[in-house]
């Protein structure tokens, strides 16, 4: 019997000390990134009532929930997302709180949803936000700390790519073009989908789906591949609203580039985020070789907090998950797990050195070094090939003869050089 | 409307970055000791099958769990502790592996119980285990180095006790004192609960539970209190098996006497941990007062590994949680949460000077600085007011006058003194 009658649930990842410390580099990574841009970690249940997600997300979001009701019959969900957490720990108490507010978070999150690569049925996520700055400075912000966050894995301009555009520049446009205001969401949910979907059937989507003629369709498709915004402002000269969010968008491209990152921007209309929360500028990063999902996305969503009940507060953030980046970087070879460094392994050659072994370890353990040594009686061989199997650095031999003269042996595991030094330096 | 119309669950803890600071400072002790030891962290999913749980602890344990059926039919259960998911994964895995292995983890757990002080429905919780060592060595390293974290937060020999017994040789004393062999588990139980309970009514329940006359139950109670191996070895010389045992605590407790550690340990065999499934030496960790609940509770398990389904393989290990403890430390005011720390603050005087702005940030980040500035544009008083209130250590003035000469203002916040710089100095 070499497996346990017990299986892990589908979808779900144990992490052996190897896996996991492939994690714990990413949220390294994050949160270093994240102190370097002035945002405070902070974290909420993952457990929340069911409602929470309905009233952000409609009745749908449940088929993808874990859901079920407590033994206080509460119906209550394994959180899908970050952000109904924070607006509902925001609601109340960002009163008292300086503006703007810079939060992250690395919660686990969950779905209950069909298999496929690249999606488990829970992932940790870097969760990034800015609360209570509706200037186009926030937005700056948040997409910059999201790329340093992975060009702090080693990530660079040849790998990743920032697709950018706004809903409220794409609202104008699609109004220009002569959708009706009541099917510009539905026009959203199909250009979201376009680049997966052959020409033809988001032709016919626009005209079934959106009431749109052939004409007006082709149009709003040839649209969403125009990517330069001075065409965009030509084209759209007669509408004030369209200019300004044009000037907005310029600003914010022109902010990433004087902060280094142009290179990792590009204007792209396709991009509109799937969800109805969003309200300006909104973003994906991809992988440049385009094989994998989006490793980000984020953008402004203005009225969250007043949806679950709050006061009005302007607010950019993203989610970046570990799942999809962690593929990146080991298709990059940008993922180096560090083995663990075992500093010094102490070798009992007698019973009677074990006393003396307990106290130097904790001696050395209390000087911050790793150290260990065998937890039963070995013979003086199988201690060192267990020294070497582990990959310790260095050994101490606590050998009768060299204590009686108050000695030890240290042998270097790399040069295979031995000295003999004075006991008193390994126990005080 | 200053608060959510969606609560937070009861028993579950919101984390603003000044509480998470405290949880994260608990965390890095843990896990600094950890390494020192030589220990690995791995991680495990929050959700397994019900059946995991049911097997080791009976099917009372249903009550306490966050238990469900899911979308596929299975029943489920959030974890209400490490183990049986360090036994599931060892099992399939542990025969490629050097023994000993040393892991430990730091999950979030969760629980369905009444609430009372110091008990949410969820806790964090340092678990650290040896598995495949039957030597008492494992269990001084597993004791050891849980001292250790709780030494690194700052507690001492006057704030904690780590109370120890073994159960087999408790076994061995109440066979001899005419407890039969099928009652000792009740026994146990009456003797985990005996502190707080009256003695007629511990002495009532050993009568009619576990079936023993009132001389027979007296000596029980009265054994439990004897604190001396010595005295216990005399009482009981005629028993190898209680003599075997003896031997076995007295190196376990100099042991932990060579590790500088005996003043945290005292001989205790009212201490035998509620749950059926430790076979040898068990402890559990108190604060001094006694106020408050164990703040950690651990010892041998040689037959989990089997019991779900593996090999059989020894293994000793304890469960350390975060609530108890934080409620320790702020008592004993060694909680210090360290505010977040900004490094530099950007004073844009005009907006021209935004642009530079965002390069210099951009560059003292990536040089590890947290460096803040206002996201909107707004007045050099109000900027200024801003930066102090953060408490930012330095601000950088970027005005135009100074600029023109490739000259910056640099501030100290502290001493107020101020000085000129070249602008270069903070764009490379």
């Amino acid at each position: 019997m070499a497996k346990s009658k017990f299986e892990r649930l589908p979808g779900f990842r144990d992490f052996t000390p190897e896996e996991l410390d492939g994690v714990l580099h990413i949220f390294d990574s994050w949160r270093t990134v994240s102190t370097r841009y002035g945002f405070s970690e902070y974290g909420g249940p993952p457990l929340e009532l069911l409602d929470l997600y309905v009233e952000k997300s409609g009745e749908e979001i449940v088929q993808q929930l874990y859901n079920f009701q407590d033994k206080g019959q509460r119906k209550i969900a394994l959180r899908p997302e970050m952000t109904p957490s924070l607006a509902r720990i925001l609601a109340g108490r960002h009163r008292a709180m300086a503006k703007p507010i810079r939060w992250f978070s690395l919660p686990q999150l969950f779905r209950y949803e069909r298999q496929q690569r690249g999606r488990l049925r829970e992932h940790f996520q870097w969760n990034v936000d800015i609360v209570g700055e509706q200037g186009v400075g926030a937005d700056v912000e948040v997409l910059a700390v999201a790329l340093d966050g992975l060009r702090e894995l080693g990530l660079r301009e040849n790998h990743i790519v920032a697709r950018v555009s706004d809903r409220k520049l794409m609202t104008e446009i699609l109004l220009v073009l002569g959708v009706k205001p009541d099917n510009v969401s539905t026009v959203f949910t199909i250009i979201d989908k376009m680049e997966r979907t052959k020409v033809n059937r988001s032709m016919d989507r626009l005209c079934a789906e959106a009431e749109l003629d052939t004409e007006a369709a082709e149009k709003v498709l040839e649209i969403c591949y125009e990517d330069q915004i001075e065409v965009l402002r030509q084209k759209f000269e007669a509408s004030i609203s369209i200019t300004e969010r044009l000037d907005v968008l310029q600003i914010y491209i022109e902010s990433l580039e004087a902060k280094g990152l142009g290179a990792y921007v590009q204007f792209d209309l396709k991009i509109v985020r799937g969800l109805a929360y969003y309200t300006g500028i909104v973003f994906e990063i991809f992988d440049r070789a385009g094989d994998l999902r989006a490793i980000c996305g984020g953008g402004r969503y203005d009225r969250l907090l007043e949806l679950v009940g709050g006061d009005p507060l302007p607010a950019v953030g993203f989610g970046m998950g570990d799942v999809v980046l962690g593929e990146l970087l080991r298709i990059r070879k940008l993922f180096k797990p560090e083995s663990a460094k075992v500093d010094l392994f102490l070798v009992i050659v007698g019973e009677e050195q074990r006393t003396l072994a307990l106290s130097i370890a904790h001696n050395q353990r209390e000087n911050g070094l790793t150290v260990l040594y065998g937890l039963r009686p070995e013979t003086v061989g199988k201690q060192l090939e267990m020294a070497s199997k582990i990959g310790a650095c260095q050994v101490l031999m606590l050998a009768p003869d060299e204590l009686e003269r108050g000695l030890v042996v240290l042998k270097d595991m790399k040069t295979g050089e031995q000295r003999e030094m004075r006991l008193e330096e390994f126990i005080t």
